[in-house]
């Protein structure tokens, strides 16, 4: 059996949901995938910090370390800059990376994956837009035989939530808020989320998988000018409000826009609550498709994550083993 | 580039749509995936029948030359036994298939894997559950990471056409057959799918993918015994009937079910109309995950099986061409 040695770097909410996912699931994943997966080092910034079932002995501040003794790198740290320098140096030296960190290959996608195929690496990043939806997948190979037209989703679970909670409370946009940080769907800074950049992130690695288009021309609006108002009207038209992300394929580029929508009752999207996400894709073969699934939190985005290392460590055995194959 | 050829097991409603379906994408996979595909013998009944934009001179009512002749199998003709024929031996020379044979699989998927094992050869079947929902995708890989607990859902598009014109219309059950068969949603023989067994096969699919259980517990009802009064009896009390096939994970094995449901309005399947399907998967750790599309179909079933024709295809060409990459 082939034993894959993971360097973490992180280990944080879904870096820790990424270990006890881990030991969970190990025998099945020995058992079903042929493979042994073991979390060799973790990066952190503070040894000290109370991390329950989490292992002390595999703990450290050296990223170094971490990257350069393993076979896959799971980088969890999110952010450009460290981020981006440990990605690099794992793929330079052909180390699969997996990834979450969507803010990284919207900025340097392209750079990234020109480097992982100039060492043979593979980067994994399910986990990088809508948590445990396999979206990824669907677009990059499900849909691989037929021709994407539109995108349209939910691709925020913080806005989802903020809104959700302002229709069915009536609550003000900043109690809302309060409420989704309490709960934990929101970063003490939120402004990634409610300004929408976040879900224009997401859309970019979407719409870069279905469209590959290079011109792109994009409009964002965000949920922090939201007043009680435009939701109380929109439910007295039978509508509610979603924050709504639109790729839409143009003659030679594609248009991508995030905003809210006052949608009838009866939308696919009107249903979808709380901190869940979902997508619409539209496809000139298959017609329509819906995926809603929960966007966020650590147990659906390690799973996420560990899905890409799975399928990397998987596909590694299968060309070591080639030969006795055939 | 890597020229992949195709031999195609049938040229029915799918089989054409394949067809078409490669000549529209073929430009865009050369592109994207590297590989040229070529769909080089059909085999046919009748050679003389009426084929729109199908070259002729690809057909032949010979499979040996179809099998033998071809890197990749397309196998389309459905039933159990020359298909099953065909399959094993494009699988015993190591020959790659692509199969939307639900039956098939159901009843010999094992041995097929086995012996595509044994000679190194891989087997598609995305197009065999769910028409052009990427589900096999989802639970195979998607879900990797995760323990699957229960999958729900509406596996039948001829079903769900039926219920949801016996709801809307106020149409009896032989009515609203007689239009399904008329817009093509049914076959002549609608057996399989009325008693529920098409979803029964369709069930056990995603269900040993998901448990991967030999101790299966089975029950199924069909719906050809539903009567106008069951349907509005359901609408006075503000519900829906659903032809709903659900696996639960037992101790040691799985119960499957095949049976009608009442479900209230606001529940995820009550919304999925017409020929749709849908299916609910619920994890550990990503927890409840909704996935809805055509089921079924020229097009949408055409566009799952390149979807695997080209994976299939496309690792083909990673692995012979690994060595320029390291």
């Amino acid at each position: 059996m082939r034993q894959v040695n993971i360097g973490l770097l992180g280990c944080g909410t879904v870096g820790q949901g990424f270990v006890r996912l881990i030991e969970r699931e190990r025998e099945r994943i020995r058992v079903r995938d042929g493979v042994d997966l073991r979390v060799r080092r973790i990066l952190v910034r503070d040894i000290q910090k109370e991390r329950t079932g989490i292992d002390r002995s595999l703990l450290t501040t050296n990223a170094i370390e971490v990257i350069d003794d393993c076979d896959l790198l799971v980088e969890l740290i999110g952010g450009v800059h460290s981020a981006g320098a440990y990605v690099r140096r794992a793929l330079r030296d052909g180390r699969d990376v997996v990834t979450a960190n969507k803010a990284l290959l919207a900025e340097s996608g392209r750079e990234l994956f020109a480097a992982a195929s100039a060492s043979g690496a593979r980067i994994g990043f399910e986990a990088s837009v809508c948590g445990g939806i396999p979206i990824i997948r669907a677009i990059e190979r499900g849909l691989a035989g037929d021709s994407i037209e539109s995108l349209t989703g939910i691709l925020n679970g913080t806005c989802n939530y903020i809104l959700t909670r302002m229709e069915e409370r009536g609550l003000d946009f900043a109690t809302a808020l309060r409420l989704a940080q309490d709960r934990g769907f929101a970063e003490a800074d939120s402004t990634l989320d409610v300004t929408g950049m976040d879900a224009l992130q997401k859309l970019q690695i979407l719409a870069e998988l279905a469209f590959g288009s290079s011109h792109v021309r994009t409009k964002v609006h965000g949920i922090d000018d939201i007043s009680r108002q435009e939701i109380e009207q929109a439910r007295s038209r039978r509508c509610v409000v979603r924050h709504v992300a639109t790729a839409r394929r143009l003659p030679g580029g594609a248009e991508l826009r995030v905003e809210r929508r006052e949608l009838p009752e009866s939308h696919p999207l009107a249903s979808v609550r709380d901190e869940n996400n979902a997508v619409i894709i539209r496809a000139k073969a298959v017609g329509e498709m819906l995926f809603v699934g929960k966007g966020a939190g650590s147990l659906p985005t390690a799973a996420a994550v560990l899905s890409d290392v799975i399928e990397i460590s998987r596909a590694e055995a299968r060309v070591y083993t080639g030969e006795n194959l055939t």
